[in-house]
C-alpha cells in the first residue's frame, strides 16, 4: 500500500461522479489510494482501436481501458473516419485525453509517463499499435523509466488488405508509403513497387496523411504520383494500363474496393478517406477470381 | 415477408429457451419467421477472433454475431491457445457450430451456404479472416451463389509481429511458412528469408500446424529446419550465430518474445504454442534499441 502524493485531488477528475465519491471516501478513511498500484505493477498498455470507429476495439482492450486510471489517445498516425470520442468515453466510462503528435513525441514525460509511473494507464491508437514508429519510441522511453508496457493488438490495414482484396497475404512484399509532393518527389515507393513486382509480389501502398491540417492523399492523387515516376524512370512498372486496386474506408460499412487499370481508378469517385492502393504482382487463378468477384474487376483485363 | 421452409423447427435450436418460445409463437400466430431476412439482405460475415481467446473479437464483431441466426467457427487455420467455446457462446448468446477443415472445404454448401442463403450467418475465424486461402475460397463460393459477404477484421500475427518485436512494419518482406518435414524439405522458406535479407528486409516465419492431430511446430524445430537448409545451401543467411527473434503465444498475458542467436533460441524453453520466428534484415538504431529492451537481446550481439 502506498499513499498517493496527491491524495484528495489525484487522478479522479476523469471518473463519473459515483466512482469519484467512492474513491474520495476510501482515500479519506483509509489514507489509501485504490487507484494507485504498486510500482512494479504500474504499466502502460497500448491498445489498438482498429480501422473504422470505436467499435473496432477488442473486448480485452475495452476491459483494460475500463480498469485504467488514465486513458490517453492519439489520432495523428491514422485517420479513423467514424470515431466519436463521446461514444468511446461512454464505453470506457471515463475521460479520454487526446494528445497531439507534439505532445506524444516531445512531451511524453509530463503528458503520459509521469502518470504511468504511478497509475495503470492505457494509450489508444488507430489500427494496431506500434505499426507507427512514434509508438515504439514511446514504449521504449517508458520501459527505460521502469514502466512495464504491453500491447493489445487490433485490426490493421497491413493484414486487412489481404482479406479486402482477396490477394494472398504471403505474397505481399514490403509496404510503401506514397508521400505528399514536396520540392522533389521520392523515387522510393516506385522503386519498391518495381522490386516487389519483379519478385512476383504484391505491394500495399499507404497514402500520406497530415491529420493536423486534415489533408489525406486520395487514390487518384497517389496514382498520379506513381504515373509521374513511371514517366521519369520508365521501367514499365505502373503505366496507365497497369492493374491496381483502390481501397477506401476499409472496415466501414460503406468501404469501397475496386480493381481496374490505373487510368480507370484515377477517374473513379472514391469518397471520403482513408484511402490506400494495392499493386498486384503475379496473380494466382484464385486471386484473379477474387479480383473479379470481390473487387469488381472487368474480366477482360485478364484475357490473354 | 417470407414463410420459412422449416417453420417450426427451423434455425431456433441454437437459441436460449426464452428466444426459442418467442420466435415459435411469432411463427405460429403470424406464419412469419422473424429470423428470416429478405433474400437480398441475407449475408455471410467473416469475423476475426484475434490472437488469444474469445476476448480478441471486436465490439463490432460481437454485435454482428449476436444478430446472426447461425454462428459458425473454424479453428483449423490457426491455434487460439486460450479460447473457451462455452465463453464465446455465452458472449454471443447462441450456439457456435465448429466446423472441421473437411466440412468447410468440401461441404461448405450444405454446412454453411444453404443457411446463409436464407439467414444472416457469421463465420468466426482465428486471427484476421482471409489471411488463409480457405476463407477466400469460401467467400468466393458464397458470392457466386448470390450471398453478400463481408469481413470484420481483427488482430493478426502479420501486423502484430511489428509491435511485439519493435521491428518496423514497412521493412518486412514477404512472409514465409516453415512446413513440417516430409520426405523432402522445401527450400522455399530459406530462399525467401535470403531474398528478404539481401534487400535489407525482415521476415516473419510462420510455423506449420496440424490442428487435427494437435501438432504445432515449435521455435527450436523451425530453427533446426532452417539450419539444415543453411548447411545444404550455404548462403550464410541463417547460421547458428545469426540473430533471430522467437515469439510465443503473442497476444496472451504470458507471451514470450526473445531475441538472440539461433543457437540461443534453440535452447530456450518456449512453452505452449503458437510460436513464430522473425528473421531481422538490416536494423535501424531504434530497432536495435527495441530488440535490447523489448526482446531482451544481449547488447553484446550488436557490438562491432
Amino acid at each position: 500500500m502506498k499513499i498517493s502524493n496527491n491524495l484528495f485531488f489525484g487522478p479522479i477528475d476523469n471518473l463519473n461522479s459515483q466512482s469519484f465519491f467512492q474513491i474520495l471516501i476510501i482515500r479519506l478513511i483509509f489514507c489509501y489510494d485504490p487507484l494507485l498500484k504498486e510500482n512494479n505493477l504500474t504499466n502502460l498498455t497500448l491498445i489498438g482501436l482498429g480501422l473504422h470507429d470505436e467499435n473496432g476495439i477488442s473486448l480485452q482492450g475495452l476491459e483494460k481501458a475500463k480498469r485504467a486510471t488514465y486513458v490517453f489517445a492519439e489520432f495523428y498516425t491514422n485517420y479513423m473516419p467514424a470515431i466519436k470520442i463521446s461514444n468511446l468515453e461512454k464505453l470506457i466510462g471515463k475521460q479520454v485525453k487526446i494528445l497531439s503528435r507534439k505532445e506524444v513525441e516531445d512531451h511524453a514525460q509530463e503528458k503520459i509517463l509521469i502518470h504511468a509511473k504511478k497509475y495503470p494507464c492505457v494509450f489508444l491508437t488507430p489500427g494496431d499499435p506500434n505499426i507507427a514508429t512514434t509508438h515504439i519510441d514511446l514504449r521504449l522511453r517508458a520501459e527505460k523509466e521502469g514502466i512495464r508496457t504491453s500491447i493489445i493488438h487490433s485490426a490493421s490495414i497491413s493484414s486487412a488488405i489481404a482479406g479486402a482484396t482477396g490477394l494472398q497475404n504471403y505474397k505481399f512484399g514490403r509496404t510503401v508509403t506514397i508521400p505528399f509532393k514536396s520540392t522533389s518527389i521520392s523515387e522510393i515507393p516506385y522503386e519498391n513497387i518495381f522490386e516487389n513486382k519483379s519478385r512476383g509480389l504484391h505491394t500495399l501502398a499507404l497514402l500520406d496523411i497530415n491529420s493536423e491540417s486534415h489533408l489525406f492523399m486520395s487514390i487518384p492523387e497517389g496514382l498520379t504520383i506513381i504515373i509521374e515516376m513511371e514517366e521519369r524512370l520508365r521501367k514499365r512498372c505502373t503505366t496507365k494500363n497497369t492493374l491496381a486496386i483502390g481501397v477506401a474506408r476499409l472496415g466501414s460499412p460503406d468501404a469501397s474496393v475496386k480493381a481496374g487499370t490505373i487510368e480507370n481508378l484515377q477517374r473513379f469517385n472514391w469518397g471520403d478517406p482513408p484511402h490506400c492502393i494495392a499493386f498486384p504482382g503475379k496473380l494466382h487463378f484464385m486471386e484473379i477470381e477474387a479480383l473479379k468477384i470481390l473487387c469488381k474487376a472487368d474480366p477482360e483485363l485478364f484475357e490473354i
